[in-house]
């Protein structure tokens, strides 16, 4: 950790600062710089909060040296992890994906399609069973029914089960019902649901959140790991930009970087990037050469009629052709399914 | 809400997409422009989700016409709202200044802040029980115990308490010992909890999301009113932009347009949006001369003893003279704390 | 266009409104709506300035239906253009891989690593003899003499020279020595370059300002198209986002979106996009598969010796593997180089 | 410089780089840290471009230490620069008020209108005779025909002239015209355009760019002073962020952090910033009270008929009352017009 000096702070101002310094278990190097004094922190900081040092008025900022992150970090583990999802492989050469309408709706259609998916490729089945909707007015989801219907579709298909949470009041119910537990974008810093997920050890997908750097994402996953649970999975769904031709904007880059600081898998969602249906298949290939680890895609039978973000899902036909015209690239990219 | 055809639609496509219009209880009215065709719809158009129009394949975009909030609206109630936090009156011409440390500390430094804020002008006390952290390895709170704290300073101040709920389990706990709920800007959308806090009937403090449009904030600030509970106060403190010299920008324009488009009260909190101490005296007053309702200040005896949020922490002696320094702005807008 | 006029307006704000839109050579809409009314213009109104409209205190907002630019647009024009850069073909299939330096360095230097690019794939040579760069105290480029080196690079090897222009005045020079000329992200609404550049018929390669959006990108494409010359080359290079683990984030959804809005060729710059020389590859990849017409790499034979923005320079023999990697997808996506 | 090396750079990576440092004129000083190893440099290391450094392969990112700008710098110059506009003074305790419709338009309106700007308090007169316009299709502005325009108002007035120069070619024209040159927002970083005003000697208006920094900013300034030209008022215009409620973010906090980083005057522009009228006065109240130098308003006889920008324009009663408003403010803040 770096602390640059005020140019013009006081000999007490500056004092006030080494004695807290002090109380730390960390060795103190200064450097007198031409323009004002540098202070490096040497040892355990990533222990020491920014904002235990930046208040002190000697202080113009901070600069951390290590990541904040510690469990998610590639220089903690150095081998990919590969997280199993009730059988199915992802991560270090396992390529998974995940596809299903955005809301859990009939049952017969659920597990139609499950099985359509299944047979056109798709390793996992997803769908919503609770919602999280910006509008109090919006459909909401069908709650425990939604999960009970998912839990057919996997009857059917031994497909593994992808579904939201948003609230810990559920936990115990997703935990039975549900093989990878997403946490959307707005509960990505929901520390309160991040702790009660270090509890369990069932799979997380932890997707980014709409404006969240990749560090704050990683810190996010340590809240996960550091509770015990290791089984993260992230996902890059978009982000917040000043672009209104799309929704969001896929950002590809998160898969070399985060590729170089973690050594958890990194999955692309290309369905709520853009939220038009015609991008999904350019942008799921694009996703599967940048080295992502797999793939989580809505398709629905008839997306004219899905419940929800139907502009973004795409028709089985679709799909199927995405899934073949992946399969020349899953095959250079030395990945299996 | 207007929909906009695309150019090459198919005729089967726009049927579809008008099949579909003829279940909503809506008047249809269609427009042949040069290069496409735009149908309006008329009604009660607050109820039709956009994802629910934008999925047809015909649909090129939607926009709205009518806001998508509706009791929060400055059209469904004229005159503002007064929320009245334990006999504190906020809103309408009454301002509020809410002070305090960051995080609760120690019990008498608590009582003898609150004692010495109120004395200086302070209206309410401020402090955090429950904190969220970027990181699972800062300081998380002093928890429940925080809370007792706080009631200990309310009882030798008659100061009614703010403090943040991270976590609906924590909900009855709040509404016995804290008198105005704040929620924080990693909640905003946080549905779940949102919803919760629309069966009681405290007054509730919604932050703004750190990136979160106006129209965002108020939808959120319609699922409390939707469940029940009106009274909302929104608290600006900063967004997140690419500047890197402040920790996020305070927009103050959102006082103006709130007050034109919501009856809630607005209040600022400028200790947040810049992350520097010497800022909050003239946002707080720039804040006044603007029309906000309140001040929500970090303030504490030593700043560089603060547990944590020093760096944006003013003492107590600057909070006086910020006080002092608002006294003349307070009157020339005939505002009354 | 789409006029949504104020709750509250009065008779004569709408008069007045109505009296201007008279003077317009369109027809007018009026659908009056539950909660406002709503007036629809059908005709030429891409020569309508939305501030002519907004600025009427009737007025609530305005939505544009047809797109601002027209000749750019697809629907002006549905067949790929195809830009010729003296030889090379640019879009409709044929696929452009412009590499070279930064910035143009010594003479021997420059020849050299042309000859080696050409003989590995690459078809357009490019460096800067021109160099935008934020500090007044930093290398500015070689200027007049590092044309003149250019021009040598491209005696003895053939491949067309990429160079960026930034200011009118070195107009003919360019014309005279470069084949493709950069319009950088900083003047991409440098409003009164375009327009010199619409009198002259060289190739223009028009980057993506640092937070344009695609209409804005598109628009400025217009003013050089609207002056007649209509080879124009879009590039994205990434756009300006809160991430700070990469330089830029790059934005390819931009690619199938501008597919379907303009018949321009679209290129990628992966180098300045992530600022990060290990991600040239994985995003070049990216960028094919995803639909663009080339890429724009910057390429050095000793990345650490480079006179600028080495961290984002490949060597030659990265971009090596970089075009054998890329070969296989090409053929997938049925592109020539 | 602080410069971070890679956890795992190699012995010769480490080499080449201090190698490289050994021909810089500044001392080394290298800090072994837990995880990594630190190099702080200390001398003359505004002279040192960031990327210059960080193309060696050992090397994981750079932080500056002290400002990359010189001649900006607070630390520079202690004293606050007062710019004088043709006998108006500017910062130090003087304020500028510069109002006038967004386009030079008729003559005799113009005439007019300065001469009741005047009375009402206004120092200086604004309008547009180059107009940026993101269509090529819209009003350009009357060109040099608008100068001569703003020189009858003045001749008639005395007011000194602002207005906004797009070109270094039109530089001649706007030195002999005009008293205070804009440079706009999309110029701001017009690197070439810059320099040329580096080596006149007349004020300078330079309006921050749409989404830059401050440090951007200053570096802007710098380029201009750097020539020579040490007379430069920096103007807050607005940012782009995620809000489409009103046109850009007004960050006032702009105001404190440049007046402890800068001598430069500093004033705001509420008109582009929100771009809605009925928030001029608001802001240009908060505006005072912040701290700033002055403001730029859009003023016109009849916003509605204004030929560009109207909806940002107050009318001239508005104007009135909103110096009305002012006069208090500016008295407490010991201000002087």
């Amino acid at each position: 950790m770096i602390i640059m000096l005020k140019q013009n702070h006081t000999k007490e101002q500056r004092e006030s600062l080494l004695e807290a310094l002090r109380e730390y278990n960390v060795q103190v190097h200064k450097v007198q710089g031409e323009s004002r004094e540098i202070i490096g922190l040497v040892g355990e900081t990533n222990r020491i909060s920014t904002d235990s040092i930046s208040k002190f008025d000697a202080v113009e900022r901070i600069e951390r040296i290590a990541e904040p992150y510690k469990q998610a970090s590639r220089s903690f583990q150095s081998k990919d992890t590969i997280v199993d999802v009730d059988g199915v492989k992802v991560g270090g050469g396992h390529f998974m994906i995940a596809a299903g309408p955005c809301s859990v709706e009939d049952e017969d259609l659920m597990v139609e399609t499950a099985i359509k998916l299944k047979a056109m490729g798709a390793n996992m089945f997803r769908g919503g069973a609770f919602k999280p909707r910006t509008s109090p007015y919006s459909f909401q989801g069908l709650g425990k029914e939604g999960l009970r219907r998912l839990q057919v579709a996997k009857q059917e298909t031994g497909l593994p089960i992808v579904s939201e949470l948003m609230s810990a009041d559920n936990l115990d119910m997703f935990v039975e019902n549900v093989d990878l537990i997403q946490i959307g974008t707005r509960n990505m810093q929901n520390f309160s649901l991040l702790k009660e997920l270090g509890k369990i050890d069932k799979p997380i997908l932890l997707k980014r959140g709409l404006t969240a750097t990749y560090e704050e994402w990683l810190m996010s996953a340590e809240y996960i790991m550091a509770g015990g649970n290791t089984n993260v999975i992230l996902c890059e769904r978009g982000i917040r930009t000043f672009e209104t031709g799309t929704r969001n904007t896929l950002d590809l880059q998160a898969v070399p970087y985060l590729k170089s600081k973690t050594h958890l898998p990194i999955v692309i969602d290309p369905s709520h990037a853009a939220g038009i249906r015609d991008f999904v298949t350019p942008m799921s290939k694009a996703a599967i050469v940048s080295g992502a680890d797999g793939l989580v895609i809505e398709a629905h039978p008839n997306p004219e009629k899905a419940w929800s973000d139907g502009q973004q899902t795409v028709s089985l036909e679709t799909f199927e052709s995405l899934v073949r015209a992946s399969k020349p690239l899953l095959d250079l990219e030395q990945l299996q399914i």
